[in-house]
Parts: C-alpha cells; structure tokens; sequence
C-alpha cells in the first residue's frame, strides 16, 4: 500500500529537469516535490549508455532514501538509455520523458512526418522512433542531434547570431524532410524554443514533453492511489551534487520562480 | 628515491590534456606516460572549486595506484582550483598547466596587456592574473570566460559561422582593451586556434601552455635526477572513466597520432 503522502521524486543530469517539476506543480498543484540535480556529472547526453545509467541509479537510490511514491526520470538521456535498468531495480513507478513525448507528437502530426532533436545519446539510443512508432506505426521520423543546445541553455545563451547559427546548422536537414512536427526531446531545449521557432517557421508544432509528462504522472498516481490527500501547501525540496547556489540562481530561469533552499548531496 | 623508470602521470577532465601529452612525447620522447581522462564527469570548468578539487584527487589517486614518479595537471580548470590540495596530499612533484602559460605570456608580451580566455571556473579563480603579475608586476590582464569553446572542440565543430560568431562575442571585449598576447587558457582551446587566430589578427600572440609545460616537467625531471634511463620506446597507457572507443576516435585528433589501446577505469 503506498504512502500517498510522499513526494514525487524527479531527476535530471541538471537544471534541464526544472521545466518538467514547473509542468507538475502546474497539473498537481497538491504534490509535494524532491528534485536532485547532477550537477557534478552534468551532461548525461555526451556519455555513454553505461555510464548514464549508473548515474540514474545513484539518482533513484538518493531520492528513495527522501522517500519518494513514483520517480519520474525528467532527463531524455536516462529515460532513453535507463529506463529499462531503473524499472527493474525499483518497487516504485517509473516514468520516463520519451514515451510521453513520442505520444504528444503522434497525436499532433498532420502528415506523420515528425522530427526529433535530442543529445547524442538520446538520439544514438533510437528511443524516439521506436516510441513514436507504437504510437504511430507509418510515421516517418527524423532525428537529429544537437550536442550545442544544452551547453548554450545551461549558459543563458538563448538568442543572438551563435544560437541562431547552431540552430540553422542542426535544423536544415530535418526541415529538408518536409517534417510538420518537432519534439525537443531535451529538457534543456525548450529554453531556445523562440529561436527553434524562428527557424523552423510557424508551419511546425513544436513539442515539449514537459507537460504531456506530468499527465501520464497524474495518471498513474490515480491508477494506484496515489493522489496526496493533504490539505496544505506542498513542500519543493531540490538536491544537487554540485554547487547549491548556482543551481539556485540558473534554477529559477527553468522553474519560472525563485528556488527557496537548495541542498548539496554527494554521492 | 625516485624510480626514474616510473611514468610521468597526466590527468585531464577529457581529451584536451591530449594536448599537453603531444607536447611531452615531442620534448621527452624517452619517457613513458599515463594518462588519464576523467571523460565520465567532463567538463570541469563549469563545476565549483570544491567539486574540482575533489574530483583531481581522485585521478591523482588513480594514477599513483599505476606508479608515476610526476604528475602533470594537464587540465587549466582543476590546475586553478586543486593544485595546493593535490601538493599537500602527494609525495611527488606536481605541475599545473597555468604557472607554465603565465610565465610564457609574461616572456611575449611586449606591451604589457595580456588577455586571458578561460572556463568560468578558470577565470573566477583568478590564477592567471596571480601567475602572470608574479612574472610580470606590471601587466596588465584581461580574462574572459568562453564557455561554449569546450563543447564545441569536444564537438570538433572546429570552423564555420557558429565558432566564428561565438569567438566574436567572446574576443571582441579583450581586443578592446588592446591585448598584443592572448593565453589559451584551457587545454581544449588550441584546437579552435585558427578561428580564434582570425579574430584576434597577427597583431596579437596566442600562448598554449602545452609547450612550455613540457619544459617545465623536463626540468623538474632533471632537478630531481628522475630521467628515464631506458633506450627502448617507452609506453604510452591512456585510461578513462567513460567509453574508451569514442575517446580514442575524438583523442586521435588532439594527440596528433592514433591512440593504440585505452582501458576504461571506475571510480
């Protein structure tokens, strides 16, 4: 029987996750929240499957120890290439970013050609595909990475000649293959959303697994009861393995609003 | 005593140290060399002081437990934050890779203005305008942050509009302040030299610490009587913390020379 006053435990590699967490307080105003951010390790997306899923373990395992009902994995890298490894290893629910993403997508195509843009691992995983491929199983997908982005949001650097350039760069080919649809399939990339948009013309829906995320998260804790039942504001907590105040300060660009206490953990 | 036979150990948070490896194999071609790429948690330079440091000794560790008569910090960041820690905590000689590009900045300029290009946790560290006023007290040094430089020599995304544009916003504010000697103050930087060449000029020098790092390494091998005393070719060892294939493809292109074997290590 689960505890449905627990907190939903989410992590990412970094920051990127923040923008999942402002899409759950936003459809489950009445959960309490712990975030970790591994930002001692960050990125995930330049490494390999291996590699990021010892990560996301040590993840899970840090968060369990908060006491957590469900986790949800808000890095595309670990849900591509952990998500297997972490839903063996736990008794908790696990959802990932890239089944709700691929979801989003298939339900928005008009012509069931659909881009993906990711990091290199999310991308060399084939997890996109095969995910939108059960939903849809004619759409034609194209992926593409764009290792650029993530250091260009975790920098701020979200307008100007080098964005644009970088964007123009990794976006030409897949609007070459006629795509009407495109999934940021980074948590850190709907940050350059404006510039995404400038370049691929208001003729492609962009899709953000954020909040299509946090609908399956709504889902599943009714499905097993999970719903907190407190009355009271929701308490956020937020962990990182790096520097706490500079995660405070570039965390409030991604939540939307201020980060109140920010806790170190090593592990 | 030493055991002049041992290596000259050499750590990196990924594949720039390469460079410095270059260097030593060109200046001391009779000694062998280990090297390690701490390719799990790169980049450094983002990552706090404390992080850093933390992370250094632990390759420090890694690379004793294979018998090493010297260590080279081969990476500026972890030289900035963690070479006192490291000096305190080893019984061997240490050299970073900031006293040698200071010292070789002070020795070209010929105007006194020296630029300094750096990660963040380089230049907030402020060694470099330490190093270079101890050498030159009345220098005077403009550093700047270039954050995107490293994933993009990671990426070898090395020429064209995006590494132009980005050395642009980054150059032009030191180009101002009329710098004729410009310290690439990270080893990743000397990849992008040509497009960092063309933005600056010929009016202004660039200064890679690699060289006059193995001059120093060589001299301390000398003062301490350390020489290998082999004639046979001494062996190259290269270890990582991530995948070894994609570091030998990538390392092949910073080392100048293929990377025969390179073994994966956990820590």
């Amino acid at each position: 029987m689960v505890d449905s006053n627990l907190a939903i435990g989410v992590f990412d590699s970094g920051v990127g996750g923040l923008t999942v967490v402002r899409e759950l307080a936003r459809a489950l105003p009445e959960e309490p929240i712990v975030y970790l951010g591994d930002t001692a390790r960050v990125p995930y997306g330049t490494k390999s499957s291996a590699t990021v899923t010892r990560y996301a373990l040590a993840c899970a395992s840090i968060l369990q120890e908060r006491g957590i009902k469900i986790l949800v994995v808000a890095c595309n890298t670990a849900s591509a290439h952990g998500l297997g490894a972490l839903r063996a290893a736990l008794d908790i629910p696990v959802i990932g970013v890239v089944e709700p993403g691929a979801h989003a997508a298939a339900a928005a195509t008009r012509s069931g050609r659909i881009g993906v843009i990711g990091t290199r691992g999310t991308v060399s995983s084939g997890a996109y595909p095969e995910a939108i491929q059960r939903c849809a199983a004619a759409a034609k997908v194209f992926a593409a990475p764009c290792p650029l982005f993530v250091p260009l949001a975790e920098e701020a650097w979200l307008e100007g000649p080098v964005p644009l350039a970088a964007a123009q760069n990794y976006l030409g080919p897949l609007l070459e293959n006629g795509i009407d649809t495109l999934v940021l399939g980074c948590t850190h990339y709907p940050l350059l959303k404006e510039t995404i948009a400038h370049v691929t013309g208001p003729a492609v829906t962009l899709v953000d697994s954020a909040e299509e995320t946090a609908r399956t998260v709504g889902q599943t804790l009714d499905a097993m009861g999970g719903r907190c039942t407190r009355t009271f504001l929701p308490q956020y907590r937020f962990l990182v393995s790096d520097d706490p105040d500079s995660f405070a300060r570039v965390g409030a660009l991604f939540l939307g609003r201020p980060l109140d206490t920010v806790e170190w953990v090593d592990f």
